[in-house]
């Protein structure tokens, strides 16, 4: 889809992405443990709000309407009806249409979606956020919870952690297919790793991971799947994190950002967009993300723009495994060639087209509905100049994200410009 | 809002809805007990998918875009992201892109909401589902995963029925205002089941109520409420029923009805919708249902009608209460009257302007997710006349839904016109 009527972001907040691991992250050890609690999900949505009006100067009441992306608040956090919690982080949003969209890990893509839509009906300043909190129980039971993002009913036997299993089984396949090696997939967490290093909202902002530590399954980096055939093809270092975190965007039409006081600098053109959805349980190929691939195709195509285009992408890599397959359902590489692009250093913060400069999913986190709408938010920090440590030194001009919810089966890609 | 690009109806789809007290729900007693189960949440959703499609001839590879309307999914039927559900339905839904949005009972009308957004933005054809199961858990327990839809942290407390004591509190504060009594509240109950006895797919399609059954409590009507404050202003005849079902319409441009090849009186117009939120756990005003008025108000303002032009309102009685405050919120009577107005029989079956002639949340039941798309499609059965010994016996030219999600926490209102 291209949007008729032009549709920007026009400002952009994260909280940081916490959990255990983060140092900010109460648990055992921590000097607050037992005295503090860790922000709940109202926190953190309130946070991100509050955070999105004060730094860009966004007045609250020119906003029209909100759409929130997360998951699963009523099993970690005992709260849905989270289009109803917006307008407790600012009673001058009070009033205006709000909802919560969901679907799995892509429910902040389908947010931007709602909010690019609303534009097109003639709305011209539109809130979106995501949230997630994650660490309220244990993870055994979080994976539980997270498996209603699979066909429940025939997938979740087919381990305790159903998700990293499903995506573990791409893995098995890919190596059996391509020789792909479990030394190859550590270079993907090493990247990720040494990128959320730089950036200090990220959930392994302080640990450290060399490709010895993530080729190799050990005590601190063990294999986690129950499942025998699964088994040796997940470790530790090649998940995503489960966080705690949300994000913001405003998205706005030309109207809008004249209403916001907001210069052309301070935007960036949502130019096209791609949204498909497969079946539950029935993934045709275990090789390749298809709906990815569809996805986006379709916005790059009514971007106007190839694959050699991008400058920048945000792909979902909540699972090593997954941001290979993206690199190929994309079109940065060929099927088998994934592994090639990665090696060549072309993905990596200095490289020509980086991937995932914040870390990505396993290296910045993963509070499963803010993952959409921080991608988008990333496109736009790094084109807008403000990532610090792992700014991307030049200037960018395109951008695409590629946001998944559940095993490839509903995806969301943006493609992105910058307004210079 | 009112659409730019216009958006209609083009056909619609409703399950039975069914639970306890229907004598197709399987329970104790039921010949199938122990044979057979209920349907699943998926049978369900794949049930309506089916009949859409085969009763109305629509070819599924014309829709281009699905939303489904549910609230809790995770909680009663381990199962979440339901967008990914819809093509399990049918294979030529795959690829399209499909999620679910949530505003707690608000969840259809919200999905509507997007439908026509999607229109707004190009696409043609699009469907909308909204889709509950409540009855895999006992009452108190579900009650429990309702009151998600609450401000879990504060109002939890209220009662094990949160959300029935909610609405208690509303009674109680009419009463004593206003001087409503039990027995006036007990018409509204006596209405919705007289309706849904003329309904084969009401849940209450079989069971009986007498306005003194419904005024009185009794052993088979309890106060059902713990709270001592509220405990005498609930009784199971004021109550919604817990229900499974599913509900489905499409939603088209002009386009899309020619591609769909509907005739003009295949379909009713969306005129204009109204969507308001406000914020969770802050109710200003115990007396009105501030947030449907509004909503209201905006689907009227944009639709070009006054109260007095509908001639068929589908709505929210999730309680008695709720029904009495529509009629004030939406201005169909003044503040205090709305009893005067159900007591002049104009909202019956044979009124002047019928409310909730199928049954409405009391009679006909209240699968969360499908009722906001239930409602429309009720107005457009019955425009088109197909409502059988429901149907009102006159030509409605002019429909307005409101659909409510919380204690009046978002309300989406339709205005609705028959083309002819």
């Amino acid at each position: 889809m291209r949007p008729a009527r032009p549709a920007f972001i026009a400002a952009q907040a994260l909280t940081p992405f916490i959990g255990k691991g983060s140092p900010n992250f109460i648990a055992k050890g921590h000097p607050d443990y037992g005295v503090k609690e860790n922000p709940t999900l109202e926190d953190h949505i309130a946070t991100v709000i509050r955070q999105l009006l004060d730094d860009n100067g966004i007045d609250p009441s020119l906003i029209q309407r909100g759409y929130i992306g997360n998951f699963a608040g009523e099993l970690f956090s005992s709260q849905g009806f989270l289009g109803a919690m917006l307008a407790r982080a600012d009673e001058r949003l009070a009033g205006i249409g709000c909802a919560r969209v969901e679907a799995a890990c892509a429910s902040g893509g389908v947010g931007i979606v709602g909010a690019i839509e609303a534009v097109q009906a003639g709305l011209d300043v539109v809130l979106v956020v995501g949230a997630e909190v994650q660490t309220t129980v244990r993870a055994r039971e979080g994976a539980n919870y997270l498996a209603r993002a699979a066909h429940y009913a025939s997938e979740r036997s087919i381990d305790d952690f159903t998700f990293p299993a499903l995506l573990a089984r791409r893995a098995k396949a890919y190596k059996e297919t391509y020789g792909l090696t479990d030394r190859d997939l550590a270079h993907f967490s090493v990247k990720a790793y040494a990128n959320a290093n730089r950036n200090p909202l990220a959930h392994m902002h302080t640990v450290k991971m060399t490709l010895d530590q993530a080729a190799t399954a050990s005590d601190s980096n063990p294999n986690i799947l129950q499942n025998p055939e699964l088994h040796e093809h997940l470790r530790v270092s090649d998940c995503s994190q489960v966080s705690d975190g949300a994000a913001a965007v405003i998205i706005a039409s030309e109207t809008g950002l004249e209403r916001l006081g907001r210069a052309p600098q301070d935007c960036v053109q949502l130019k096209s967009y791609g949204f498909c959805t497969n079946p539950l349980g029935q993934v045709n190929d275990l090789l390749r993300l298809d709906t990815a691939a569809s996805a986006a195709a379709e916005a790059m195509q009514d971007g106007g723009i190839t694959p050699q285009d991008v400058q920048l992408a945000e792909v979902h890599d909540c699972f090593t495994i997954a941001e290979l397959m993206m690199y190929e359902a994309i079109g940065f590489a060929e099927p088998g060639k994934g592994i090639d692009l990665l090696r060549s250093g072309d993905t990596s913060l200095e490289g020509s087209m980086p991937v995932n400069p914040g870390g990505g999913l396993v290296g910045f986190g993963h509070p499963v509905g803010a993952t959409g709408v921080k991608q988008a938010a990333e496109v736009y920090r790094q084109m807008k100049g403000v990532c610090g440590d792992y700014q991307i030194q030049k200037d960018i001009h395109t951008g695409l994200t590629a946001n998944m919810g559940g095993d490839d089966r509903t995806v969301v890609s943006l493609v992105l410009e910058n307004v210079e």
